[in-house]
């Protein structure tokens, strides 16, 4: 069993963590770290992990990471940066799922306003959207892993940006469960108040963003102008990404629909839904599978593609795992092939 | 005292319907009838209602509508045609909350297969999204009552429109809450299958598309490819439509926000949000209002409108009623002014 | 117009009394004050309100009582007595929301751990269960609400208590919505901990347990073993008592149908539902209505009582107007009267 | 591989089955039938299981036992017991989901309206409440598989059953999330119905009563006055089961504390909470665990017990397959000793 250390484990990614490291047949969890909850028994913040980790949170301490094989981060941005240095020093792999090392260097600082990590570091870090960078990631220390809406985005957009489909302007609305806006104490996300209501959030630019705009137009090799309107809906987990694109006839439905066949036809954790079905987030609900949808509008000049994850399995935790597996070595699907919670 | 009848009263829309009228100053509900349930007391049904409509649903005859001031019919779409007939044949102004006059003759019959009422009834019924109506409707025996969806868009987008700032591609987003499926049992309404999960449906064309299409081309005086994706959202009322223009510098933000304050500073149920808020559904949650915002994205080619109603309400029976209270000569406020439940 | 200030007006209770008394014909909302939020936008912290109170939040002064015929202060225990000792001095009526006044001194320090109001204060104030209470709330200048709890508790059980029915233990087993916790941040308020679960609390021993303990001795004039125990309902609004009573053949269970009804047959809030109903809360949504029903369990020995009303309204905010309205001599009904929000 | 029949595989129960045990490690699916879906793809009905089962339901025929090990019933009661009598005259142990074999014979007539199975069989069939009936599981060809209110009451009261703790009346107050009704729509389980509210039901005797009565006065072997109210609560998942018991002094609630650690300190899926913590269902969800508090009302008199389940797993095909498990002779656990989903 490889050894593998939680840092930052008492947020939602965190403890999603230690969820699905519990049933991974090849990696333990020898240590969970905790900040403000150091000393505390994990059972008390989580119930549902009483029965299965009975011990307690650990304040961090670069010594933690002596002996892991690897590490994961699941510590805010700003923070994690510290904890990936240590662990690279340490000579540990590392799954960073915080934004840290997701951006180029300008845009961080544009879009988190403090200085980025290191240059050297930010430079090895290989992007972590595991279906489009198993190469990178299979050979790197560190892996940034992926925002949960740029996951739901960019896969229902990457056969089409690589087709050459994209150009112009695309919509990305996006949907997330409240699960998304963390652990932390907010008023948007007191029960009263997002209970039984919809609402949008952060029109004029949301963080993720630059890393949906950036990888598409890689993707593309073509300017874009990228919108993305981010909303808040009454439910625990789940993202659902409604992404419109100006087809204007450059190919029919039905070749597109075969773009994305031969994208996804073998992928473990990917769904294409047949013609006429459309995804729901609870399809996916604690499972590492994204369903896709593709559809064009009436009209025929636009394309709508609907793509769902869970936020904490796909959007996060679960695709770390993912990750990890592949960086060492193991069958990629270890510990979260199972199917999603339904109803 | 003016006398309602109630037609089609045993649906959501039909007891919001008696909901709204029991506090209305100048309206009296006379006769509220419904078919399977006729007979059946309307607090049997509608427990909420039990304390001030002690009676019974009645059986809808034609007769129900002698001295009668005034009918609604929350009927279905082709059933709803034959009470409008009688009731203009017996002289009573009538708001139909179907969608039997909402659409020109060809397109009715495309979206609903069956062929639309008689040709002169059609023509003289007014379409009655209010704010932008009320000469019409003032003068009108027949009322078309907007879809919840067009009321939503329309609202968010006529400014616009009217300014000639809509061409090519409009993209809406809507989301709605699940009483706007009705009463009616189904799967996808089913509380298992809906609540904690986010779903498009009807993508490749939703009922409401052709009267949003058609009111913005009518506004803008020009050919429009409209796209239009609902969503069903796990709450109990509520629209949120997100709306997509392509600016591409037609005009500033500060201006286009003037646009909106010109063409609602003065209207009753429509309020502005300030720079930087955004709507939820929950605000309007009970109430005839509708909350916008409008925000340009990043990078600003692109301009995003929100807007939120509930659907029963300012999308369904409150609209009826302001139109109603237009058609009588009355205030356009009457029985509709509370503020909304919140939380 | 009678002029009514509304002290503590940002939290849920606040926010609904400002709700409630736009619409009272008799009432008008002369100044709104708040702590932490003194010079905000009334409208920006509840956008609900927006269209229907333009103006702030104003700081709390003993000054903005003159000119005031009532006040209601829905401020936390313990900040509560202050004003209302204000409001005495300066012959302001008063309502008040907090647990100040509804305990004697002794329960108050034992549940609240600190001194209780000046004692003449507290026994001149009259306990508010306006069906319980009107003779007493008709002569008093100071009402003490009663909590959310024993509201739907008490108006449950008075029939059996004043009928000698009640004797050894009386178990109330109540579910609250989650708007009861108030608009302060917690972590179990919080959406992701909160929605789609429910649990106990408290179990060993509420704040409201000796109101309903106190009043329930005292209508039944004997010592009882009263047993409540709370639960955290993943809705907005809205409480459900159920209530066990051992009734051992004391009396049929249409005797005791007879006995609800003559209690509450006359009563414009409260209905009986007819046998092999039970209520529902949503029922009752943004009403001051409080819907029964009762029925033996299987076995004939236990009689079991249900009962819902809003947590906002009748069990607070509502019957607050109500209070006011008979202190101050109007119709008791007055801005109350309307149906509830279904669904 | 053992090889297992699903048989009624279309409802939530059995697609809950075919969830748990794609994850088995010593059990396959080797068929999958449904009644009005046979021929449907599985993935169409749930697409939450498209990726593991790309099969489809198929007609149920005696046939499809033959070469199986083990079949499970996920049928309704009435259609379960055929199938019970085919899988024992084919020599295939079987687990029956439904309340075919759960009551005695006069009991069943009473509570079911139609004559029981054969007598023999019914003799034969084990109750699986697994925790209490090892012995009799571990030789059975026949299991009756708990119902979900049961399970979380039985679980919750055996340790004060067994010791002589219980006389006089029992209250269960118990709350179910809507899965718990099936799949089959309701009005009661319509979205716009059930959401944001709670409600009571069966009150004057639901069928689950007479399994819990009369499991409860074997286990005490006294007799007893078992009160059971059941609510819905609006969650997808889950039951609370709150339960008050008469002690009068008969032991203290350290005591009682040391009675359950005894009971359960070994078991693998029951955990009980430190003094001070309640459960939340939301912490057993997806998993087969059991977990329960204990306290003391005030005063003392009366002994809470809370007993939370997740109401489709351990409340049904979690604890099948924990029966199966046993029946086989592999580890009790296997398949099923996964975390719960939080949040």
């Amino acid at each position: 069993m490889l050894k593998a250390a939680v840092i930052g484990a008492s947020g939602y990614t965190g403890a999603e963590l230690l969820r699905i490291l519990w049933g991974h047949p090849h990696m333990d969890v020898c240590v969970a770290t905790a900040g403000q909850y150091a000393g505390v028994p994990i059972g008390e913040l989580y119930p549902s992990l009483a029965l299965h980790y009975p011990g307690k949170f650990e304040e961090y301490d670069r010594g933690v990471l002596d002996g892991c094989d690897l590490a994961f981060s699941g510590l805010p941005h700003g923070e994690s940066m510290k904890v990936v240095a240590d662990a690279v020093s340490a000579g540990v792999k590392v799954v960073d799922l915080s934004a840290d090392f997701r951006l180029p260097a300008a845009e961080y600082e544009e879009w988190y306003g403090t200085a980025p990590p290191a240059p050297e570091l930010l430079e090895e870090a290989a992007y972590g959207l595991t279906e489009l960078c198993r190469e990178p990631v299979s050979k790197a220390r560190i892996v940034a892993n992926p925002g949960c809406y740029p996951t739901a985005t960019l896969l229902g957009l990457a056969p089409l940006a690589k087709a050459g489909f994209l150009e112009g302007t695309v919509i990305v609305d996006a949907k997330s469960g409240i699960s998304g806006a963390g652990r932390k104490l907010t008023l948007a996300t007191h029960f009263p108040q997002a209970a039984d209501s919809i609402s949008p959030y952060a029109v004029d630019g949301h963080r993720h963003l630059p890393e949906i705009w950036g990888r598409l137009e890689d993707m593309a090799d073509e300017k874009l102008n990228v919108v993305f309107t981010p909303h808040l809906v009454p439910m625990n987990r789940g993202i659902l990404s409604t992404m419109y694109v100006d087809l204007s006839g450059r190919d029919s439905l039905s070749n597109i629909r075969t773009l994305y066949d031969e994208a996804y036809g073998d992928e473990p954790f990917v769904c294409m839904l047949s013609p006429g079905s459309y995804p729901q987030t609870k399809a996916v609900q604690g499972s590492n599978n994204c369903q896709i949808a593709i559809d064009a509008a009436r009209g025929g000049r636009t394309l709508v593609v609907t793509s769902v994850i869970d936020n904490l399995v796909k959007g996060a935790s679960g695709q770390a795992v993912q990750n990890a597996n592949i960086m060492c070595g193991l069958d990629e699907a270890a510990g979260l092939a199972g199917p999603a919670l339904f109803p």
